[in-house]
């Protein structure tokens, strides 16, 4: 099966790319994009910076002290080969596998005899091997040479690249195992990648050299830091902990590591241990994009409510890895609420950050902007996560390649199969089918405009007797499934239709997608007195392009009472609710002994939201998510 | 005059140490506390850490790869001696004055024959003298030492100090001069520490040097880093910005400079620059505590309004550097919101550092603790600024110097002096006296219980004909001043009596010391639907120690309606204000379609509030400055 993540046992089965394929729509453009844009350029973007040829100098013996890129660049190269991978795999494009080729030969070239494959450590001049657990980032840039090479071996079968991945994973165990170091990384990730290399190839020593490093991590392990050992959740086991903390992407790479040993071992504790951080970091540390990250100083998670949205760090990367976690758990339990999530996540982390030419990123994903960002050069590296505005490429590029990887196998997080038929989770213009294990063929054909309509219209592809299941979303109160020309209400959670199809058939979801108010949890103190606006998967956002003056956005305040409406006609997504601008006169000293006066003689106005992912299209803008309440 | 800062022309003169003593009261205790304790504490832990040792090594010639402490660790001891010389000149306290010798020999020992003095470069196979201005702060050691200096000078005469202070300061300006490298040091201080050194040794070159380094600043001079070049104010010239950026302690370091430079050369556009730039950051980028830094990342100003109280930084080190650039300003301008923003920043952030046995610190000053910290060690040294609680000492310990350099020298931002009369801008039980230019003797004695009670009661202590002014702090709306029996409404701002005194007269001043409810700016995003309270010239907080179960902070709701109220016999500043616990229940997403139901049922109580700065006494807690109102 052509998927990332095939669990060998658990409630529901992925689907690979010979079963779903987007065939349009919303995300068919961006997969589309991602293809013929981001793919080449994060490949010349590597080459440009020398991050390519550090492997070339490996394999030369001609390293130097200036070294271009970070301790981590390598693993860039390794994610673009997986993305690279699933979309040759998913298209069978030549370039892409051209690009495979290419791409693998001058890695082979660079690994070590032993199986050491690493351009920053152990050769020449360069720092002795693993001579930096903390910060080194040998052992998480091996983790995404393993998710590689899965993908490489599921699309096409083994080849040079699966070869280095398997010397360079018996080389971590050879190092690392049990009668090895005790030594773990201090950025997650091989975990993941011999968890899943392990499931790929039946080899049970990988896995379990992933759980090794799972339960070794979490009893100071490592060095401590100035940001602590919950850095990299080396503060904790990770079988005690009841909360995500620290660097959001580590931890949640970690997390995702612990989901699959504990299928794979059938480990209840650990699955529970996972299921409980989740619920109480989805329930307190999340933003409503499912953004996660409060604080920029250690792109981590903050305290329970701690969620302020100007200073939102909610990397992409640490959106992907939320999807990869909750995909393994849905994998695991069927539960609904992590398919919930991935959507939230989906739309308003991962494809906020692709620029429509799919050429720049947004790293960083605040909720509110303040002062617009300086426009980007799109021949120039930006040195910041954090500017306002999509860039080309960065000094520390992790998300332009973890978006190019997650587009390019999308499909695989549409749907999913059981005993008895096919559950889909994510509505995109698409075909479906799977063959059941007692044999029986499914197929369904989806059509939709979603998200800018709610019409889901799934049309039967075979007869036969099998169960359709839909997710309704936590969000689409009202919904009703249509079957047969008769429409019921269907609730929150999954809608099933079991019966005996015809092809042509068609099963048509309806979603509401009225705009509506979403109201914070008011121990989120960073957003006390303000509503957002929410419609359908989408979150809105206020942009200082559409208010009369630039500095509108400081002086808003909507009217609750006045429910949002969609535009007519307008472009995707555009919404109207009612506001005005009041803001209070300057005093030279913020606090008073009064509240500030009330805005009265300033006029109502329709102030338009757009979708939050298309937010600094038109150039540099303020912004915000969460809307201050006239009268708060 | 023993003051630290000297203007040669100003609005009013400062005092010294000969005009102006503390006698006793909320200040008196603390500057006793830190002459007995804090600053053999100081001394102690730096040389147990090796960074004394470090000047040994140096003149010894056995500088070697693992030395101790930070680039900037030689500062440490240089504010401690500044310290130390405004304590032996306060008291002549034979203890401060042996260690100043024992400091100075070995500072003097390891002084290169051209005046370079810095333990961390150009010794051995350290990396070459200023071959790293941005980060390598040894300019940043040299403005400490001139600061040291300046303190000796002042306060005892020329020694060895001043000599290796006067040669380090003519090899920075052989180095940095007109004719020299045009370079600039990552970290202002430098500018500072050569203006004053100048205004004390009459060296008009230094002051012009300062002007230089604050010239050449602001131009892309240093590199760029990944904060960007903000950080430490090289992103625009001074005279060009109208809002404080970047690092907080830069930031004011070097705004402390500008105004020296400024005052010197009759610059009124630069004058004009600072007080505009301090403007817009008091009114739009200060905390109520007058706490500045809104990041963690980068200990810098957030964008206007991006004050967050928990994630304040609101580092010690920033208010003490924000007094020292209000205290300029007003020398210059006469104008009583400097005095008001020292007032309001000695009470919430310079106070809320030290422990009551002098011997732990504060390095960031939150105005929100979400989760209790770790109780600390005293005997370890502390990795984090942001612990929620005081460390005996940090890694980069810079606030506990700076704590103690402040109280040693304190008594000289109590009172200035015109050619008229006294002004009184702090009140604490003291004693002032001053010569004016015509000759008259003018002398008063303050008998005060402030800020516990807010009568001042200013007693003259010789017959003369001449102005007395005492600062009415904005927040004393209702103030009355009684002079030979009559009180009368004063208004804040400079409530002044010119008459003919006669020793023994009295003339109180009554501050109204009623808690009040203070309400932020509508912009502040941060605490919308919150209330402070203040008493006097303290803030006060709701600490976990005082409700019914550990977790209340997050549930805590207070009636708008029912005025604060003091306890009357409890100790000094606790208030009681009406709220209760109003948490929501417990969701599995914290966002929803409907606002949260109100707290029902649930019964209103006294929350009793205290002084922040004495937050944490009592063991780690949680904390509030911003309280939610019941109902938002």
């Amino acid at each position: 099966m052509t998927s990332p993540v095939l669990p060998s046992q658990g409630r529901v089965r992925p689907l690979g790319l010979a079963q779903v394929s987007i065939t349009g729509g919303f995300w068919g453009s961006r997969q589309a994009v991602n293809a013929t844009a981001t793919l080449a350029h994060c490949e010349s973007w590597m080459e440009r910076l020398g991050w390519l040829a550090n492997f070339d100098r490996v394999a030369d013996g001609t390293t130097a002290p200036d070294r271009p890129g970070w301790s981590f660049s390598d693993s860039e190269v390794y994610k673009l080969l997986e993305a690279l991978a699933w979309e040759s795999g998913r298209t069978g494009d030549p370039a892409a596998e051209a690009a495979i080729k290419r791409l693998t030969g001058r890695i082979a070239r660079a690994q070590d005899p032993d199986g050491y494959l690493n351009t920053c450590f152990g050769h020449g001049t360069q720092p002795p091997r693993y001579s930096d657990l903390e910060m080194g980032h040998e052992l998480y840039n091996t983790g995404h040479l393993l998710q590689a090479a899965v993908a490489r071996l599921r699309t096409h079968g083994e080849d040079d690249l699966v070869r280095v991945a398997r010397r360079a994973a018996d080389h971590v165990c050879r190092t690392f195992g049990p009668d090895g170091r005790a030594g773990i990384c201090g950025h997650p990730e091989i975990e993941v990648g011999l968890a899943e290399f392990g499931r790929a190839l039946g080899e049970e020593r990988y896995v379990e050299q992933a759980r090794i490093f799972l339960d070794r991590r979490g009893h100071g392990t490592l060095r401590d830091i100035p940001l602590g050992r919950a850095y990299f959740q080396d503060d904790l086991p990770i079988r005690e902990a009841d909360v995500w903390r620290g660097h959001a992407v580590r931890a949640l790479y970690l997390t995702a590591a612990a989901v699959d040993v504990a299928v794979e071992r059938g480990d209840d504790e650990l699955l529970r241990a996972v299921e409980r951080q989740w619920e109480r970091s989805v329930a307190r540390r999340t933003y409503i994009t499912g953004g996660m990250g409060s604080r920029h100083q250690d792109e981590g998670f903050g305290e329970d409510w701690e969620l302020p949205p100007d200073r939102a760090y909610c990397e992409t990367c640490a959106g992907v890895a939320s999807i990869m976690v909750s995909w393994r758990l849905h994998l695991a339990t069927g539960d609904v609420r992590y398919t919930d999530l991935i959507e939230r996540t989906l739309y308003n982390v991962v494809a906020a950050s692709p620029s429509p030419d799919g050429r720049a990123f947004f790293y960083a994903n605040p909720l509110h902007q303040r002062a617009p960002g300086r426009p980007a050069d799109p021949d120039e590296v930006s040195p910041r996560a954090e500017a306002g505005v999509r860039a080309a490429w960065f000094d520390v590029s992790c998300c332009p390649t973890n978006v190019a990887r997650t587009l390019a196998g999308l499909q695989g997080y549409l749907a999913t199969a059981d005993d008895d038929g096919l559950q889909l989770h994510q509505y995109a213009p698409s075909t479906v089918r799977a063959e059941l294990p007692d044999g029986r063929e499914v197929a369904v054909e989806v059509e939709t405009a979603y998200p800018d309509g709610g019409t889901v219209r799934v049309r039967i592809l075979a007869d036969g007797l099998w169960t359709l299941a839909l997710r309704v979303p936590a969000w689409a109160a009202g919904a009703t499934l249509a079957d047969d020309g008769r429409a019921r209400p269907v609730e929150p959670g999954m809608a099933t239709v079991r019966r005996a199809f015809r092809a042509g058939e068609v099963i048509t979801l309806e979603l509401p997608m009225e705009p509506r108010f979403t109201w914070p949890d008011p121990r989120i103190d960073a957003v006390r007195g303000c509503v957002a606006v929410e419609r359908g998967p989408e979150v809105l956002c206020a942009e200082s392009h559409d208010l009369p003056h630039p500095g509108g956005l400081d002086a808003l305040a909507i009217d609750p009472r006045a429910v949002p409406r969609s535009v007519r006609g307008a472009e995707s997504g555009e919404v109207l609710v009612r506001g005005r601008l009041a803001a209070p006169p300057d005093r030279p000293w913020a606090y008073s002994g009064a509240p500030a006066a009330s805005a009265a003689g300033i006029e109502w106005f329709d102030v338009p939201l757009r979708p939050y992912h298309s937010w600094a299209r038109r150039g540099p803008s303020s912004m915000r998510v969460w809307l201050p309440i006239e009268g708060e």
